[in-house]
C-alpha cells in the first residue's frame, strides 16, 4: 500500500502532532468532536521531509493524494473549485509540531481565478470585495509562492491612486480593482514569462511547495535555534475551506483566549470585529470590540462560542487561543491551540487548573516553560514605556532582565558613578576580570565583542545583571568615552536602555518595573521540587552570590571559582607579586599574604551556605590574565611594584601564549607551582574548621582540581592538596571530612575517566571547555563563523548554550559510565553554562548525574527543568 | 608461598628480561650455559616497583631474601663478607629490561670495611691497592648512596697531596691512603651524624635502595622519554662477586664486540689492559691494547675468550658486547649484551646473519632500530672534527642531520646567500610560513622558540633539512642581526654548526660527511617491504618533495597541504587580494587568478607520483596567517596592494583570533567562502585530467576536507567539491574517478565517526591537532609546562612525538571502528607527525589502518617500523 501523505481532518489522528503538526492535529480533533470547523485536509510533515529528500519537488503520489482530497473537500463543502457561482476557496497554512507564529508562509483565498472571482462576487453580492480579494490573492501568491517582490505591486497601486487622485486603497472602487487585477496579472506575466495560473490545482501545488520551502527560511531557522527545535521535524500544510466574516452585520471574525494570557485570570479574553476579515483586525484601521460585546451583537452565537470555548479548554485541559469567524450568523472555529502566556499567567493557570481538578500536579509542572521563569526574577520594561521606545540596535541576549541608566566606559567610572547613586550602564569593547567591580556596580552591561559565554555574559548571569553582548555594529572609542549606534552618538552620562532577554538596545531612558513573586510561584516550585531527582546547585564565588542562590533554592555550590577573588582591589597586587616571583621562596611569601584573604572568602561562603555542599575549584586561568599587556600599563604597574619595567615586561612576555585557552592553566599551574594549590587547600580547610567551630556547621569541603587530562596529573596535585589539608586538620587538632575530585572538561579526561575515577571522588563536567575542545573551536572566536553555520543549516543551535548531545554528550555519558564502573558512588555533576539550560538538564537527568550547577538566577529554571525531565522520563 | 623477589644467577629464567632485567637475564643465561661468570644474584624489577609502592622502602621479605642469597653467595664463592683473609666483595649494578648505559647508579667493591680491607690487602698482597679501593668505595658509597657531594672528598685528597707536596693520586702511598680512609670516615660521620657503616649487609641494603632510587633520576627520566620506555618497568639490581684484573701480569680487564660496531664487519673488536681494573680503562691514563694482543699475552685465555665469544654470539644470534676480567690467569665474563651499533653496522650485521643462516629475514628486520635509519639519509658530522668541536648550547633535535654554515637572520638574506653559493644556517626567533623560501635555501635552521612540532620543525623535517628548535637560552636581536649563546656572540656571516639528531649547537664550522647508502640497505628494506602490511605514504607539498619521497619508497601522498603553495612569492599577493575581497565576486576574481597556479602545482605533483594515490587537503590555516601584523608591514602591503592602510588594518583586525588553533580555519573557511573550495577542487581535477591526457597515468585524486567535526559540515563542503569536480570533468568530456574524504582531527569527529563515514570515502587521522584537542593543550604553548610534567613523572613522553595510545589512540580506534561499521571498505590513514614514529606506527598497524603518511625522510623509518609491527603482531 502506498504511504498516506494527506489526511482529511476527519481522518487524522488528533494525538499525532508529529505527523499532522499542531494545527492539523487540533483541526482533526475538533472535527472529530463535532465542532463547527471549515473542513479541509492536512499534508503531513513526512511529506515535507519527502519534499526535501526529493530535491524540493512533490512526488506524483503526494500530488495525487492532494488532488483526491480536493475532490473530497468539494463534496463536503458543496462548493467547487473555480466555480462561477459557489467557488471553493481555501487557505493554505503551515503547521509545525509546535506553534511558530509568523515564522512561515500562508496563502489565503487560494482558488480565485477569472471565473471564481465572479462566483465570489455573486455569492457575497459584493463585487468590490471579490476583486479586492482577487488582487490581494494575486499579490500574496506572487510574493509568497513566486518570489516577485511586493513593492512592484505596491507601485501599481500607488500609480492608480495617483491617477485617480485618491489616498486610501479603500477609495478605489470595484472597477478600479478589476483594472488592478489586469495590471497585476500583466506584471506577473512580465516577470515570470507565463500567465498567472488560473488552474486552482496548480495554484495549490505551488502554494504547498512554498509552505514547505518556508520551513527553511532564515527567520524560521533562527526561531528554531532559539527554541531548540530541530529542522528534521518539518512542517505540515493545512488546506482549509475559506469562510468569510465580511458578509454583512451577521458576520465577523475574532480571536479569543479562554483565560487572560497576561495575568492568568480565569475569564474569557479576546476581541472581534463585525463584518470583517482577519486582515482587518491586523491592519488596525478599525478598533476591535471586546469579546463580551458579541453577547449583545449576536447572543446565540455568543452562547455557542462560549460553550465551545469551554468544551475546548476542558478537552485540552489548558488555556486555549482560538480563531473564529461568523459567516452569515454561522459560527466557525478556524483553529485552536494552547495559548501563549506570560510567566505569571503560566504559573497562575497551572496552579488554578490543579485546583479545578483539571490536571495533576505533574501535568502542571510540565505546563510552564522553564526559561520563562526568568521574567519573574528580573526587572522588566514597563510595557507602555517600551511601546514608545525606539530600538537602535540588537545584539545577543546574554543575561536577562531590563536596565536603563547612564553609560560609562570604564570599570572605575562605573564604580564611582554607582557609588554616587547613579543608575549605571557599563559599555565596553569586551570585559576582562579586572572589570569585575565596575560590572558589579552596573545595572546593565553592553559589550561590542563576545558571545553568549563571553566573560561579560558569564559574569553578568552570575550576578543577575542584565547584559547584551557582541554588538558588532557599535563604533566605540573607549579612550574618548563615546560610542555610536543606529546613527546616534552617546557620551559618558547619556542614557540608554538594554533588554537582556531580547538583546534590544534603546537610545533613551526606558522605565522599568521590578519583578514580583506571587504565591503561585511558591506553590508551583514546591511541586517541581517534589518530582525532581536531580539536585540543583549554583555557581557562586562570593557570599552575596551564595545568599542569592540559596534564596532561589540552590542546594549547594557546584562551582566556586577562586580566581575571581584575586581580581579584587586588595588582592590583585599580592597576586601579581606571586606571579613575578623568581623563586619558590618568594612565591611562598606572596602566597602567605594571600592565604588569610582567601580563607576569609571561604568563611563568608560557608556561612552563607550552611551545611550545603560547596565545591571549590583551584586556580584556573593562565597567569597572564592577572598582568597588564600594554607597555604603558606595564610601566605603571612596575612602578607600583617597585620592580623595573624590563623585569615586568619580561614576565609578561614569558607568559604570552598563542592559544591561551589551551595554555598553562588549571591543574597545570599546580603541577608547575604546587605551592599555589597548597595555599588554596589550606585556606579551604582552615575556613571550614573555623566556621565549624564558630557556627557548629558540619562542613564537608569539596576540592576540585580543574583541567585534568591524565590520572597521574590529578594524583600529583591531589597528593599536594591532601598533604596540605591533612596538615591543616592536624594542626587544628579537629576531625574534618573533605573530598577531592576533578572537572571533566578535557576530552582525554572523558576518554580515560575510568583511570581518573581511581583518584577522583567526584566528577564535575565543565561543559564549556569540553564543548570548545570537543568541537575544536574557541568560544571567543566561533561567533565569527557560527552565523554562517546556522545560515547554512550545518548547526541548528549554539553548542555553548545547548549541550551538543551527539558529540559532547557522548563524551559526558562515556565518562559517567566509566567513572561509575570504577567507583559506584562517584558523585557526578555539571557546572558549565549548560547546567542552566533546560534541554541540557534533561540530558543530565537521563545520563544519571547527581546534580546540575548554574548561576544563581537560573536556579529556579534548573529546578523546574529537572522536575520536567524526571516526569517526562519516568 | 611468599613472592620470590631475589634470584641467584643459577635460578633465574634467562628468558624473563622483564623480571630480571637484561643484565640479570643474561647473567642467568651464561651461568646456566656453564660459562665462567662471577656468581651473584638479581633483585627483580618487581622488587623495584614494590619499593616505590612501599613509600621507597624495602619490605622485610625482600631484605630477608637478599640476606639468604648473600649466604648462598658466600658458600658458592668460598669467601666471606667482611672477612680479614678472603673477603667477599660485590658490585651492585642496575639492570633494566633494556640497556640504559650510564643512566643509573653503580657501586663497586661493596663489602669493604675496616676488617675486609685487611683481608683484601692480604689476598692481593697489595696494601696500597686495598686501601685505595677502600677509600674509593667510601667515596662512591657516600656520593651514590648517601648523597654527600663528591667535591668534599676531593678537597681532602687535594689537601693531602698539597701537604705531601705531590701532584698525582698515584704518588700517595699505602699509609697516605690509610690516613685518607680515616679522614673520609670522619667526614662521613660529620655529615651523616653516624659512623660509616661497617656491616656489609647494611651497605648492601642501602646500595640496593640507591639503585632503585636512581631509576627516577632526571637523566634516566629523559633517557626513557627519548626512547619511549615507561617508568613502570622499573630496574633490577645485580649483586655480583668482584673479581680483580689488577692482581699482576696474569690479570687484566677488557671490553669486546664480536663484530665491528661501526662497520658491522665480522671480526672481533675490542681492547683490554693488563693488570688493571675497569676504572683504569675509563680514566685514560694507560692506553689499552687491541684485543688481538691478548693472544700474545695470554694465548690460552685468548682461545677461551674467543670460544666463549663465539658461543655467546651463536647463542644470542646477535653481535655481543662483552666485559671480561682475567684474575690470576682465570677468565671471567662479567656481562654480555647485544651490542649497540651504528646504522650501517646494524644493516650489515642483520644481512650477514641471515646469510650465515643464524637468523631469518623476519628476525633480521626486527634487529634494526627504525629511527637509526635517519643516520643513513642525512649528512653527519665528521667524527674526528666533532670530537674537537665545542658544544655551546643544546635544544630540541627537531629535524635530523648535521649542518654547518654561516648564520643569516631573515628568510630573504638566507635566500640571497644560498643563491650566492653560501652554506646557510637560518637563525630565527620562530619561523612562519612566509619564511618558506629562506628555509628551503638553508642547510640548517635554528629557532629560539617552538617545539618538536613547531612550524620550523615540521617544515624542516619535510624538507629533510637539519633543524634545532626552541633554544630559549639564545638572546637574539633579529633587527640588528646578531645573537648570543654560551657566552659567544654571532653576527651575520659567522659560522655555527647544528646537530639536528642530538640538538647540539656548535659555535664553529664543523666538517660534515655525506650519507652513503649501501647495498645492504636495499636488501634489508626489501625484506621490510615483504613483511609489512601497512602502506607508507608521504606528506609532500611540492614536486621536489614528492620525487624525494618516491626515491625513499613512498607509495603515495597522504597529505598534500595546499596552503604552502600560497606562500610562494608569485602567489602570496593574489592570495591576499582574495582575503581582502569585500564581495563574493571580488573573491572569485582573485581565485580565478590563483586557479592556474594551483593547477600547475598539482600537475607537477601528479607527474612526480605517477599513478600513486595523492590526497590533497583543502586550504587549512586561518586567513590571518597570510597577512602581516605590525602597522609598518600593514602600511607597506597596503601600498603594494593599492588599498588604504585603514582598510587593510581593519581586515587584519577583523581576522584577529584569541585562539587561532581553534579558530576560523579548515573546512570552516569553505563553509564561509565556498568559492575557495570550488577553485581548489577544480584545480585538483583539471590537473589530473591534464596529466592523464599527457602522460596516460590513470590518476584518482583524493580530495580531503580538513577540520570536520560534524557530518553536515562535511556534507556541505563535499557537495561544493563534488559539484565543481563534476563540472570540470563534464567540461573536459572525460571520465575520471575521484574520492572525497576527511581528516579526523577534532575529537567530535572521532566520537561521531559513524555519521561522518556516511559521507567520507576515507579518513585520514590528523593526530597533531587531535592530540592538541584531546589533551587540551596547544603545542605552541605546551613546551612551557611539559618539562615540569616530565620532571614530575606525570608524562613520560612527548604526546606530539609519540601517539598517546590511551587517550588519543582510544579516539583513533573508536573512529576506525565506527567508520568501518558504516563503510566496510573505508580507507584509513594517518597523516600527523606520528605517521613517522615507530611506536605510533605499530599502534596504527594494530588498529588496522591502511597506511601511514610521514615526511619524505621518514619514509624508510616508517617502512621498517611497519614491517616490525607486522612481524611482532603476526
Amino acid at each position: 500500500m502506498n504511504q498516506k501523505w494527506v489526511y482529511m481532518f476527519k481522518e487524522g489522528d488528533p494525538k499525532n502532532k508529529n505527523l499532522l503538526g499542531g494545527k492539523g492535529a487540533n483541526l482533526a480533533d475538533m472535527t472529530q468532536l463535532g465542532l463547527p470547523i471549515p473542513q479541509g485536509f492536512t499534508v503531513t510533515t513526512e511529506a515535507c521531509t519527502e519534499y526535501y529528500n526529493n530535491g524540493q519537488a512533490l512526488s506524483n503520489e503526494i500530488e495525487s493524494q492532494i488532488k483526491s482530497c480536493l475532490v473530497n473537500l468539494e463534496e463536503l463543502s458543496g462548493k467547487k473549485f473555480g466555480d462561477n457561482t459557489n467557488p471553493l476557496l481555501v487557505s493554505v497554512r503551515s503547521g509545525a509540531r509546535v506553534s511558530m507564529p509568523g515564522m512561515m508562509d500562508t496563502v489565503l483565498n487560494l482558488g480565485l481565478n477569472d471565473e471564481a472571482v465572479v462566483g465570489l462576487a455573486n455569492k457575497t453580492e459584493n463585487e468590490r470585495f471579490a476583486y479586492d480579494s482577487y488582487r490581494r490573492f494575486i499579490q500574496m501568491f506572487s510574493d509568497v509562492v513566486m518570489e516577485i517582490p511586493k513593492p512592484r505591486f505596491e507601485k501599481i497601486i500607488d500609480e492608480m491612486k495617483e491617477a485617480k487622485g485618491v489616498k486610501l486603497d479603500t477609495e478605489l472602487d470595484a472597477n478600479d480593482l478589476k483594472e488592478m487585477v489586469i495590471r497585476f496579472k500583466a506584471l506577473y506575466k512580465e516577470v515570470k514569462g507565463v500567465d498567472f495560473p488560473q488552474d486552482p490545482e496548480v495554484q495549490l501545488m505551488e502554494a504547498v511547495k512554498a509552505v514547505f520551502r518556508s520551513w527553511m527560511n532564515p527567520r524560521a531557522i533562527v526561531y528554531r535555534r532559539m527554541n531548540d527545535y530541530p529542522s528534521s521535524w518539518g512542517t505540515a500544510v493545512n488546506v482549509q475551506m475559506m469562510v468569510f466574516g465580511n458578509m454583512g452585520d451577521t458576520s465577523g471574525t475574532g480571536v479569543a483566549f479562554t483565560r487572560n494570557p497576561s495575568t492568568g485570570e480565569n475569564a474569557i479574553y479576546g476581541e472581534y470585529l463585525i463584518n470583517a476579515q482577519g486582515e482587518d483586525v491586523v491592519a488596525g484601521i478599525r478598533t476591535p470590540s471586546h469579546i463580551s460585546q458579541l453577547e449583545q451583537d449576536m447572543p446565540e452565537v455568543y452562547t455557542e462560542f462560549m460553550n465551545i470555548a469551554h468544551t475546548l479548554e476542558n478537552h485540552y485541559h489548558d488555556m486555549q487561543d482560538m480563531e473564529f469567524t461568523v459567516e452569515n450568523g454561522k459560527l466557525y472555529f478556524l483553529q485552536t491551540r494552547n495559548g501563549k502566556r506570560t510567566a505569571a499567567a503560566a504559573l497562575r493557570i497551572a496552579v488554578d487548573l490543579v485546583a479545578e481538578g483539571q490536571i495533576t500536579e505533574e501535568e502542571a509542572v510540565l505546563r510552564v516553560e522553564p526559561k520563562q521563569l526568568d521574567q519573574l526574577l528580573h526587572p522588566m520594561f514597563d510595557a507602555k514605556a517600551l511601546k514608545a521606545a525606539k530600538v537602535i540596535g540588537k545584539a545577543l541576549p546574554a543575561s536577562p532582565g531590563a536596565a536603563a541608566g547612564k553609560v560609562y566606559f570604564t570599570a572605575e567610572d562605573a564604580k564611582e558613578a554607582g557609588a554616587a547613586g547613579e543608575r549605571v550602564i557599563l559599555v565596553r569593547l569586551e570585559t576582562s576580570p579586572e572589570d569585575i567591580e565596575g560590572m558589579a556596580a552596573a545595572r546593565g552591561i553592553l559589550t561590542v565583542r563576545g558571545g553568549m559565554t563571553s566573560h561579560a555574559a558569564v559574569v553578568a548571569r552570575g550576578m543577575g545583571t542584565c547584559c547584551v553582548s557582541g554588538c558588532g555594529e557599535i563604533q566605540i572609542n573607549e579612550e574618548e568615552k563615546h560610542f555610536s549606534l543606529g546613527g546616534m552618538t552617546f557620551h559618558e552620562g547619556d542614557y540608554i536602555s538594554l533588554d537582556g532577554s531580547t538583546g534590544n538596545i534603546y537610545g533613551e531612558d526606558v522605565a522599568t518595573v521590578e519583578p514580583e513573586i506571587t504565591g503561585d510561584f511558591e506553590t508551583f516550585m514546591a511541586w517541581a521540587d517534589k518530582y525532581r531527582t536531580l539536585k540543583v546547585r549554583t555557581n557562586a564565588d562570593s557570599p552575596k552570590d551564595a545568599q542569592n542562590a540559596v534564596k532561589f533554592g540552590a542546594e549547594g555550590i557546584g562551582l566556586c571559582r577562586t580566581e575571581h577573588m584575586f581580581f579584587e582591589e586588595d588582592r590583585i597586587m599580592k597576586m601579581r607579586k606571586m606571579i613575578v616571583s623568581k623563586t619558590e621562596a618568594e612565591r611562598r611569601e606572596a602566597l602567605d599574604a594571600l592565604l588569610p584573604l582567601q580563607k576569609g572568602d571561604f568563611v563568608g561562603i560557608y556561612e552563607a551556605m550552611g551545611e550545603r555542599p560547596v565545591t571549590v575549584r583551584l586556580l584556573d586561568p593562565p597567569l597572564h590574565e592577572f598582568l597588564p599587556h600594554t607597555d604603558e600599563d606595564i610601566a605603571t604597574l612596575a612602578g607600583e611594584m617597585g620592580i623595573t619595567f624590563e623585569d615586568l615586561k619580561a614576565t609578561v612576555e614569558s607568559l604570552h601564549e598563542f592559544n591561551p585557552m589551551m595554555g598553562h592553566r588549571g591543574c597545570r599551574l599546580a603541577v608547575s607551582y604546587p605551592e599555589i594549590a597548597e595555599m588554596q587547600a589550606r585556606a579551604i580547610i582552615e575556613a571550614a574548621i573555623q566556621v565549624k567551630q564558630e557556627k557548629g556547621y558540619d562542613i564537608v569541603p569539596e576540592i576540585m582540581i580543574p583541567l585534568v587530562g591524565e590520572v597521574k596529573e590529578l594524583k600529583y596535585v591531589k597528593d599536594i592538596v591532601v598533604a596540605a589539608a591533612d596538615k591543616a586538620i592536624a594542626e587544628a587538632d579537629v576531625t574534618l571530612t573533605y573530598h577531592v575530585g576533578t572537572m571533566i572538561e578535557i576530552p582525554r579526561a572523558a576518554v580515560t575517566a575510568d583511570q581518573i575515577a581511581e583518584e577522583a571522588e567526584f566528577f564535575s563536567f565543565g561543559t564549556n571547555d569540553l564543548t570548545q575542545m570537543t568541537f575544536g573551536f574557541s568560544r571567543d572566536d566561533a561567533g565569527k563563523f557560527l552565523e554562517d553555520y546556522y545560515g547554512k543549516g550545518v548547526y541548528e543551535s549554539d553548542p555553548f548554550a545547548r549541550l551538543d548531545q551527539t558529540g559532547v554528550g557522548a563524551l559526558v555519558q562515556m565518562a559517567a559510565e566509566k567513572g561509575r564502573s570504577i567507583r559506584s558512588d562517584i558523585k557526578l555533576g555539571i557546572c558549565g553554562e549548560h547546567g542552566g539550560d533546560p534541554s541540557s538538564i534533561e540530558f543530565c537527568h537521563k545520563v544519571g548525574l547527581n546534580y546540575v550547577s548554574c548561576s544563581p538566577f537560573r536556579v529556579p529554571i534548573a529546578r523546574l527543568a529537572a522536575a520536567q525531565a524526571a516526569i517526562k522520563n519516568k
